[in-house]
């Protein structure tokens, strides 16, 4: 199924568009941060703030205070752009040069989730999608930190996916070059995790942790 | 010296705000991939490109025939977003789980390169940016592929950076609970060089490609 629309259509490299389901879902839930740009006041902003997806919703959460969560939940159109870099292509010539990259770019408003029932669901599958079994062993949200928590969901039904990966294209004639080309690939690894110093000595990381398995950017 | 202004005073856990030009630059300079915020028909849109540094300006390039960079050619206002993810700050409490990062957000408007030796000189830097040595290798661009690029700089005199490090900050009584708290940390390395299927085997890898020790994301 195609989310695409005329307004998130790829104009630039049209080749490198997709707009299957399946893999804007993919890319999506592949990372966890996403840039969200809105008007104020006629001025374009960028904010990065983290996300995830159920079904076929992407949801943000932050502050109820917040400028960005209260004009979004207000109904302010917003643009979510999600990337990830896995390499630099190095081409025979400058032109050529380019990035190895997936990117979706969703279109839409958001819509607050209105009672606590709805808002914890979504902060507790957002809990897991990070580290699957966390929910359970941490403190869960009071009611003063609900009020204070905005979750809003926009609907991924306007979206498009843009997918540049491979070698270098040169031009014909520069294969003939004595010029190295291919890619420098890069991944997102994790490092060891980092106890809070504060941390009773007696606790050790849980599996979710040691074999940390969700999404790094 | 401080970049800031009213419009990109940091209102969202302001103690995390940080003006001085050293920091922003650092945090430019640590990547090659932003997000670029612009107003199109009224809508926000949010595209992911390259960018670099000279000095206290951010270059941006793209073909001359697109949309957003015949825009910014115009003198439309944008907002460049540069974020880095380096954790995951798992806290006692739902409510204090946080993310580890340092962004930059800028705004300003883009004016176009005029001059071919302009652009060059632009893009030069950019690819010595990525990777010392290498515009000397390639075959630089002719004039019909410099007529198909635009080079545009946003001057770095609106910036602010945002940067949350650390071991995650809990409620007092959250210390005393059974729960593992730390920082789950994130790296993106660089995985052995891909040759182009296309190279001629005797052109071994650059220096630079074998110890890439450009930008990465």
């Amino acid at each position: 199924m195609s989310l695409n629309s005329e307004r998130t259509t790829v104009r630039r490299e049209p080749h490198r568009g997709v707009y299957d389901r399946e893999t804007i879902h993919a890319i999506l839930d592949a990372g966890f941060v996403c840039h969200m740009g809105f008007v104020h006041d006629g001025h374009p902003f960028v904010i990065p703030t983290s996300y995830w997806r159920i079904d076929n919703d992407l949801y943000v959460h932050g502050s109820s205070a917040s400028r960005m969560l209260r004009n979004l939940a207000a109904g302010l159109e917003v643009c979510v752009t999600v990337t990830h870099i896995d390499g630099l292509v190095l081409a025979r010539s400058a032109f050529n040069h380019s990035v190895n990259y997936r990117s979706v770019v969703v279109l839409g408003k958001g819509t607050p989730l209105e009672t606590d029932e709805e808002k914890i669901a979504a902060l507790r599958a957002f809990t897991e999608r990070l580290a699957p079994g966390r929910w359970n062993e941490i403190r869960y949200p009071n009611a003063q930190e609900l009020k204070a928590t905005s979750v809003l969901k926009v609907p991924l039904t306007e979206a498009s996916a843009k997918v540049r990966q491979g070698p270098p294209e040169d031009d014909a004639d520069d294969y003939a070059l004595s010029c190295w080309a291919g890619v420098v690939p890069f991944e997102t690894v994790v490092g060891p995790a980092e106890r809070d110093p504060k941390l009773r000595e007696e606790i050790s990381a849980p599996r979710y942790v040691e074999q940390y398995s969700g999404p790094r950017r």
